[in-house]
Parts: C-alpha cells; structure tokens; sequence
C-alpha cells in the first residue's frame, strides 16, 4: 500500500471507456474504496462465439479490506450487468435507488446470490456514508426511471458524477431533474464534474420524452383501423407507459411480448412505476377475441437482435403472432451504433409482407445534448472537468464543451481505463496505471476464452480446417495409416475431391522423406505436414485454413 | 424456346434487389436478349471468409444464343465489378461510356480478358442496335462520372432506366442531366420507367457536387495551419477534383494515397475527366520537403474498411503517413448501412492521436430524392414504375412516390430476382421464375462454397472445434492407440486440460460400451463419440463445438 496517497482523492476507471459499456469506476481515498456501477459490455464483431464481456477487477480484489460498497446510478445492463459476476469476488453492499434495486434483484435470484448480498435501498436526495466517503443521490432523468446522479463527497472534496442523463422538465413519470441540488452543491464548491458525453457531439437539447407519447397519440389517430405494434427498449417503462396510455385512450387492448419486456414491466408495476387501468393488458392468448385494430402490441427487437420477438415475427417464425399486411409497426428506437444493418434487415422483411413502417419518428434520446451539458458545467461549475461514457470522439466533444465554458485545458482530463487521477484541492493528475481488462463470458466459461482462441475461431471462421491424421508404428516410425485428410468450413466436399487425393499424394511425398530421414521426430513431421499442406492449398485456392496434423502410434 | 412470347417484352432481373449490389437484369425481345449492367456485391456479415458475391447467371447461358450484349450505365462495382467472372461464360461485347470503359478494361487486364473482349464506347445521345433492341445513353449526373440512363426501345414499347442517377444543374465536369431528352422520349411515349429508389425515402432534393468544393473552400480557409487530409471515394472524380481545386487556391501540394485511388485517379486523368494544374501533385515521398500546412493528403479508407490507408494511418501502422495532433481529417463520405461502427472505430483512433476530425460535413449523396424522383416520373410519364436499385424498403419508398403521381397501383411492379415481368403494349404482368442465385468467391475459388461450407463456418466460429482421434485393429476392432483430443477455438489449453482428461474417460467408456457390441460398425462408433462429447461438453460448459471423430485402423 503507497504511503503518499495521504489526503488523496483517486478516481480510476475499471472498465475502458472506448466502447460504451462496462462503466465502473472506483473512487479512492485513504482507506477508502467505493466502486460507481459495474456495468457489462456486449461483445464486438470480432469477439466470435462471446456472450457477455465483464471488467477484470483485480484492482478491487487487491484492495478487497477497502471496498467499502457499490453505489449504482441507474438500472441498464452497462451500468448493472457485471454485478452478478463481480459480487462472486467482491462481495460488498449494494446502494441504489428502488426500480434500479428492483432489476439488480431479478439478476441476482438468477445467479442464486440474492440471500448472500446486502442490499440498500436510496432515496433521491439521501446520502449514504462509505467508509471516508459520503455519496448522495439526485433526481436526473434518463430513458429508464429512477436514475440517478451521485455527489461523492470526500475530504479532499466534492466530485459530482452525473450518471446516464437528460434534462426533462416535463417527464412522463416522477419529477424532472433536481437541478436546484446541482447548484447548491456547486454553489459550496465542487472539484470535479463526470458528466455524460453520450451525445456531446449533438447540438441542442434533447426533446422531453413527453413529446414522444404526443407522436403516439397522433400515429394511433392516424391508423384506427390497423394493427399497431410497436417495438421498444424493455427498460423504457416510461415509453411503455405511455404506449399503455394512447392505447387506453383509442380504446385498444395491450400484449407484451418478449421475455425481458414482460420481466421490465412487471417488476415496474409491482414497484409502482407503471399505472396500467384495469383490463388494458391481456395474454398474447387472449389476442384472438379482439379485432385487429382493437389491439397494440409492445414487443422487444427494436435494435433488430436476431432471436427477439419482432425479428422472429418478421421472420415468420414467431409462434403467436403472424404479420398482417394490413399492420402498423413503429420502431420507437434508434438503432445503436453496429445494429444499423440488422435493424434495416427486419424493417425489409417487413415491408416485404406489406406492413406499414415507421421508423425513426417515434423517439427521443436518454441522453443530455451539448445545451444540456452547458446548463450541467454552469450549474455545477466545477474546478475539473472528467468527461465519462463514450467513445473516444464523445468524450472530446464533450471536453470541447468543458473548454468552452472556460474551464482551463489543464483541468480537462480525458481519462483512460487503468487511469489513476489523483486529485487534491489544489491539483489533478494522472500518477499510475493499474492493471485492468476485459474477461469475455461464453456460455458458462467467465475467463476461458481469450485472445488465442478468439484467433482460432477467427482463423476458423475465414477459411475451415483441413486436419491430416497418420498412424506409425512405435519404434520403427514406420506409416500404418493415413494420411486420411478430414476437413470442415474449406469447400464443398464435391469439388474438393481431386484437390484432397492431390494433396495425399503430396503429403505422402513430403512424409516419405521426413520418415526416411536419421531421426524423425514427431514435430518434424508435423511442421513438415503443415508447411507441405500450406503451400499446396495456398497455390492451388489462394486460402489459408488451419491444418491440424494428428499422429497416433501403435 | 417458348413460342408465345412472340410480340412481348420481357425484363428479368437476375442479381437479387434485395441487397444494393449485383446489378444485372435481362431484357428479352423474342430472339435478342441484352444484360443491363454486371455488378457484385460484397459479402453479408454472415458469409464468413468470403471476397465476393457474384450473381448465377444460368439463365443467360441457356439462352447463350440470343445474349446479344452488355449494356453498362456507369462504372461503380456494384454495376460492372462481376463483368471478369461473367464474361468468362458469355462472352458479348460491352457498350458504355468512355470513363466506365476505362474503368472496366483496368478490370479486364488484370483478369487477362481484354484481348478477349469486343468494347465498344458509346457517346451520350447516341444509340446501339442489338438485335431486335435499340439503346440509347442519356446523360446523368452520379457519384461518378459518364453514367447514363438507357432508353430502351423494343417492338413492344420504350423502357427508360435511370441506373443510379440525380439531377445536378451545376455538376463539377461536364453536362446537367439531359432533362429535355427525358422529356422528348417520354412525349413520344414510354411503357416502363425503372428509377433509382437508393434515396426514395429521403424527402428533398439531393444537392449539388459543387456545394462539397464551397464546403472544402470554407475548411481549407480555417485550417491553414494545419495537414489536411480528406478520405472519400475513389471512384468520385469529381470530388478529387474540388479537393485538387481548393488546394491550388490555399497553395497546397496534393498527394493521392491508396491503390484503387490512385488507379482510378491516373485512368481519369489519362481520359481527360480531371484536370490537375501542373506542379500540384507530388509523390508520397516528396512529402517530406513540404511543410505539413502545405499539403493535402487525398485517401481511402473513408468507410473504415480496416486495410484502406486512413485506417492503417490510424492504427499506426501506415508506412509513410503519421498522425500528428495537428492535423486536419475530413471524411468526405457517409457511412454505407454496415460501415458506421467501423467508421466511428477509426474516428476514435484519429481523436485519441489529437487529430481534428471532421465528418459527414463534406459530402452529398449521388442519388435522388424525392423530388428528383417526381421530376422524372413527370417527364417521362411511364404507364407503368418498377422501382429498382435498393432494399425492399427504398423500392417501395419508390412506387409509394409513382402513387401520389397517379400511376395505378396495379401498374406499379416491385420485382425480385428471377421473377419475368412480361410487357406488351397494353399489359404488364409477372409470367414466370427464373433460377437465380449468388455465387460466393472466395480466393480463387468461385462457387466452391456454399451454404454447408458457411454453416461450418458458423459453428467453427462460435464454438471451435474438437477433434477425436483413434486406431481400430483391422477385422477385431480391438482399439490400438487412443481416444486422443485434439481441440482450436474451444477454450484455453491451460484451462481445458482436466476437462479434457475427463472427457478423454468418457469417450473410452462409451467406446467400450461400442466395441463390445455384436457388429461395432464405424459410423456407429463415430455418432456414439460425437454425442457422448456433445452431451459433456454441454453440460460442462453450455457451449457447442463442432466435434469431429476419426477413426483410423491398421
């Protein structure tokens, strides 16, 4: 343990800020640990066969007697969905607000670990003590409710971390923003500002998710007599709400479909954060005794995700529901960055059944555009300014904003997973690199997986396998067997008939001398097989699959 | 031969409308067939280790004798790149303009086809007879110089094909689409317009080329002191032009960096279709004795395809061009539906080397909007609209623009690959399918993989593989040597040593269990194996590798 962090405040994000995703930052002081969120990363394109991507806390677990507890801002699967893997090793409280706690709940009954985990409601405008720390929750808004920004209040002073945000005046649930806290907290003095950079390169000001429920009301007005289904993010229970209330108003019956989106919305009721009237929902079963233009249904696949409800609908292999040409289906989302294509593809599938499409139309962002983040700097004025959530580019946008505000380019840090900023009253700085990472999660395997074999399956999935198999008799290393040629993911076993007798035939050669040679080592013959196999294939297809050459003896 | 198409036109699309790429459809008139452009199109996410797509063009071999030529509207890959691989089996001559020719004969040499091929350059106005067909080449403005529309005249009626158009008043070389000849042929009557729909859902008017070179004015007067360097496509001449033109103003040296850029920069000079002041471009070497404020650098990249130049640049791995903090980026592109993540992956490494990055400021589309396409159906006036070039969703974006104008909705066709439009003067209606299809290049390979192979991929890619291996005693089937394991892509050897050693048991049981049998044959050895290893991989990891036994005996 370092001496001289002695009245040191040290923010270190765990989880790399380059992909959105894994958000997780532990805040240090003295002997002090509190980790803000632990977040999970869905995997990148070239992550083949990966499920789940969860941050490599080592950090936390060399410094297990400090973590003093999580204090988690809202609840999306960025934000929420390590905990499960993480708790198994850092096995600290939970502090969050209700609804949030209410999603960390349902995850950790299916990992089992809800009877071995304390858990700590908050109240916006509560504070909550950690070791040398206290941590106090205020009201934002986001596209999921409950949301929350934390002041972290520590001896060396006051960091403000505005979670996921935007500044709704007219929500559709709850209160807006507390933005009189902000400044009365940046009134007595505030050190450092982590604010959104989501959508610092917009112009502007995000629209109140109000005005999405307007749209709703004129697109129902519009299409009495069809269909609608509507596809949403699961978490966005004010967008459902709203749904819920143009349906009520049209006087059309409401089906939730898709696993996550019923979980959402029941955990939602239960907690009081969803005011459906009575008999408004029915079963998907239920669906045959009402007319067509009687019904809405809210469904998930909104970023095009192969096996959720409206893709498999768009496929044709949804088993309840079976598109209409006569529907109406509204994405009520953007597409994520990455998901453009598939979006397109389901919306083409669509069309191609005669559906009416809207896209694009029904919608608004969760998160705070650049007017906002000016409001947030200048209600907040902090010393420092630490742009958090994003890709590399948000994070200059939004220190680009900072600047502007006339926070001086010294005080601007834009800070890297690893990053250790030390801050005092009088200064900032980087001081150290801890070690951090990523662990990729496929099927049970948390850790299994990593860069070699993600660069077999890669190699696998170019250009197959060709694997050639031999067996020698002991001692004599004389050729029994073989070489048989197997090979998966190359070409059409048809054509590839002459091609493998060829090879044999080279193989053999190639084996012929390896074997007639002094001392013919096993590797020998195997770097022989591969190369001799290599360069044919190559020469004759212009392909590099993998060979795996395989020698038994007997 | 059918006997009763005596009198009818026939237009049967043959590359699959359903991806934007592989252009071709056949026009047929009784004895004459002419093919409308050869396109490819790039691999789908899902065709692992595959180059190219190029459209099955069995139909025309069948009907090998009436195939009388090609006729290209302009030079973009989409519409000619499947030419070198089509040709091969139909060899007809090729009619288009003189920069498309040029494009295309690069092609033919390096596929060693141009002593081979008749071409023959066709000027705007003027017409070709095939057969029973006369084509006529209009004027258009495109992304890419010399593209044409065709008016196709028949004994059945007039087809005018828009290929890939807008309309630009004030085009950067060259004429304005020849509006008054689109109205002239429509005047005399037109059977069947077919129209671009890329931007049908675009409200608007896509702006002129020469808007970019006032943008690229503005940029390179507030960033004089700093490197430009501009990614766009290298097909638009046009676009390097302005890029030339604004750096001769601010006395900048241009240096063109990428292979096909520089290819198609060096055809259209040599053709006359770019016109650079002398002393202005410089070799990549000479750029050392300029000072960076002097020097614009034109590249590829600009859809973060991972091997063009801006990308190696950004990785840091190009060998002549290092990003400096100070240096200026402009994409002049918008992301292609796919690209956007890899775009945004290349904006982040630029940002992180501090570059300034200017993107989606500098460009207007090549295609028309909505009211390029209403100006067109006006002039023309067809009886009938088949929307084509786009997604499902674009062409019916189109036929929903030729309804507002009044075409009938049964006079509106959307077709797919294969289908046989049948035309005569009064009547338009789906006769037949044809066989269509995609063939996968993949090296050198062209059809060798297919569906099987792919799917192979798929599995090899999720999940790996392992291999089990043994040696049967010829006639006692007495095992000799094994079950030995060989796995890639599963897991970690480290890892998977015990599981390994554990499943290495549980095969050994079950082949007991076999061998024991009456009549052990190998196929039942060979499914016992795989699901004894596909049951315990399952269980013990919830994944799914491809499992391969091989059975050798001696």
């Amino acid at each position: 343990m370092r001496k001289e962090n002695t009245g040191k405040l040290r923010i270190i994000p765990l989880g790399g800020l380059e992909q959105i995703g894994m958000n997780i930052t532990a805040f240090e002081y003295e002997d002090s640990i509190i980790v803000l969120d632990c977040g999970l990363a869905f995997p990148e394109d070239d992550m083949l066969g990966i499920d789940l991507v969860i941050p490599d806390v080592t950090y936390l677990k060399d410094h297990i007697e400090k973590v003093k507890g999580f204090v988690i801002t809202h609840g999306h699967e960025d934000h929420i969905g390590a905990l499960p893997y993480v708790l198994k090793d850092i096995n600290v409280p939970i502090y969050t607000t209700k609804l949030t706690m209410g999603i960390i709940d349902n995850k950790l009954k299916e990992h089992n670990l809800l009877r071995t985990t304390k858990r700590k409601i908050v109240r916006h405008g509560q504070s909550i003590n950690l070791g040398q720390f206290r941590i106090e929750f205020i009201k934002t808004n986001h596209s999921i409710q409950d949301a929350s920004a934390l002041a972290i209040y520590s001896p060396a002073g006051t960091v403000v971390h505005t979670g996921d945000f935007k500044v709704d005046y007219t929500p559709v649930f709850g209160d807006a923003i507390d933005l009189q806290r902000f400044a009365e907290i940046g009134k007595k003095g505030v050190l450092a500002l982590m604010s959104d950079s989501t959508n610092a390169e917009r112009k502007g000001f995000t629209q109140s998710e109000r005005t999405v429920g307007i749209t709703f009301d004129h697109i129902f007005a519009e299409h009495q007599n069809t269909r609608i289904i509507i596809a949403t993010f699961a978490s966005n229970v004010d967008r459902v709400q709203q749904i819920i209330n143009s349906a009520y108003k049209y006087g059309r019956k409401v089906v939730v479909e898709g696993r996550s989106m019923v979980n959402i919305i029941s955990t939602a009721s239960e907690l009081g954060y969803l005011n459906v009237p009575a008999k408004t929902l029915i079963d998907i079963d239920e669906m045959r005794n009402y007319p067509p233009e009687k019904m809405v249904l809210i469904t998930t696949g909104s970023q095009g995700e192969s096996m959720a409800a409206l893709s498999r609908m768009a496929a044709d292999v949804h088993r309840k529901v079976t598109i209409q040409p006569n529907d109406t289906i509204i994405f009520s989302s953007n597409p994520i960055p990455g998901n453009e294509k598939s979006v397109s593809r389901v919306i083409n599938e669509l069309s191609a059944k005669g559906a009416k499409v809207i896209f694009q139309e029904a919608h608004v962002s969760g998160h705070a555009c650049q007017e906002e983040l000016k409001l947030i700097y200048s209600l907040v004025k902090p010393k420092y300014a630490i742009p958090v959530h994003g890709e590399y580019r948000h994070l200059k946008a939004n220190s680009e904003i900072a600047l502007a505000l006339g926070i001086p380019r010294e005080n601007v840090f834009i800070i890297q997973s690893g990053d250790v900023l030390e801050l005092t009253e009088e200064s900032a700085k980087l001081v150290d690199k801890v070690h951090t990472g990523t662990i990729l999660v496929d099927g049970l395997g948390v850790g299994d997986v990593g860069n070699i074999v993600l660069r077999d399956r890669q190699h696998l999935a170019e250009d197959g396998i060709i694997i050639v198999v031999l067996t020698l008799e002991r001692g004599t290393n004389r050729l029994l067997a073989g070489p048989d040629i197997v090979s998966r993911g190359f070409v059409y076993v048809r054509e590839s008939e002459g091609l493998m007798e060829e090879a044999r035939h080279v193989i053999s050669e190639s084996l012929d001398r390896c074997l007639s040679g002094r001392r013919a080592d096993w590797n020998r013959i195997k770097v022989a097989i591969r190369d001799t196999m290599n360069d044919f294939i190559w020469k004759k297809t212009k392909r590099r699959p993998m060979i795996i050459p395989i020698i038994m003896d007997v």
